[in-house]
């Protein structure tokens, strides 16, 4: 009945916020800010202050109040805490449209991410190759994520089979998934789940819509 | 420099965790629940019971501590307060691999939303009719969106045009977009931006992983 969203669910947002703020951070950078006051630094992350400083206080804390942020330092921090210059091989499991998308999709290599696998049930799709990348048969998901020592996979399977599938990513040594299937996955308590649901992220844009 | 996200960003997170409520809630109904205790529900919804008193509260705070909550009566008070029972029309503007996976993505209609209007400016997609819609030439995205009175838009373009693109959509009246284009947009402070940033998810996904 649960996976470990609610043990560390605060600190995945703030681990997501801190991968935005290096985003805009470097965007900053380039245009040639090298101090920022805090103020400012949290007008420009759309943040507010307290969060701002939480997220930093969790790692250490770094920049001081009323001197301000050197942008520079910053980014080198945050690079260090989210570790972006380790590369990571992750698996995509379901190669419908939603993850060829993904597979195609060029900001992972922001992070180092490399989608190194991809597995598909379709006999029609499995050999092919998209994105140099060729779509390995789901009866072999295991064995190949287990050799290869793969952590993290993305799920873009249909709703029906999400939950086998996750338990035989689980099984195969998988401690992260990022899911897209709108059902709610039972996991171990040390594998963390983030889920997109597209559905509520437009629910809740229509829902400010109407207040205003 | 900044969108309104600081302004509403925890309200929002609130809204989408009602959304997930609810779909999991609906799922717990199925099996025949009708009463649960608020320690049990907060497990079950993999959240703390702060957090989730938290987001009740915000809309007037339904349920007794100590008595629990009534599944059917929980279920009905989140449908009012997100307006499940108004249809809501919505615009895609891109029809690439992304914006058709979310043409194609049948998990809108549980919260009545219904993609009116698809958008691109590539020549050969447009007149094409996918899942019962039309593309629609993206130059007359203004006219459109204005005339139909479409208050909330997915952004699924390359990135390089995602900000005019943008700009656009609020000047036809758009007050919500959905952004899956790794950019971080400029609008004014009575139009809410939801970022799906991969990239991000994964990384806190990869954070996790590396700690276990």
């Amino acid at each position: 009945m649960k996976n470990n969203k609610s043990k560390n669910s605060f600190s995945l947002e703030s681990i997501k916020r801190l991968g935005l703020y290096l985003r805009n951070l470097k965007e900053l950078k380039e245009t040639g800010v090298d101090i920022i006051s805090s103020d400012k630094i949290t007008q420009f992350l759309n943040v507010s202050p307290e969060q701002f400083r939480k997220d930093l206080s969790y790692f250490g804390g770094f920049g001081k109040r009323g001197v301000g942020y050197n942008v520079g330092r910053l980014i080198e921090e945050i690079e260090n805490i989210l570790g972006v210059n380790n590369k990571w091989d992750i698996a995509i499991v379901g190669v419908g449209k939603l993850g060829s998308a993904l597979l195609g999709f060029e900001g992972f290599s922001r992070f180092n991410i490399k989608i190194a696998h991809v597995f598909d049930s379709d006999k029609t799709k499995i050999g092919r190759v998209k994105k140099n990348v060729r779509i390995e048969d789901i009866k072999d998901l295991k064995k190949v994520v287990k050799l290869n020592n793969i952590k993290i996979a993305i799920l873009s399977t249909p709703p029906d089979v999400a939950q086998p599938i996750a338990e035989t990513l689980v099984s195969a040594g998988i401690r992260g998934i990022l899911n897209f299937a709108p059902v709610v996955l039972k996991v171990p308590d040390n594998v963390s789940v983030s889920n997109v649901d597209m559905a509520c992220e437009l629910k809740s844009l229509i829902f400010f819509a109407k207040k205003r």
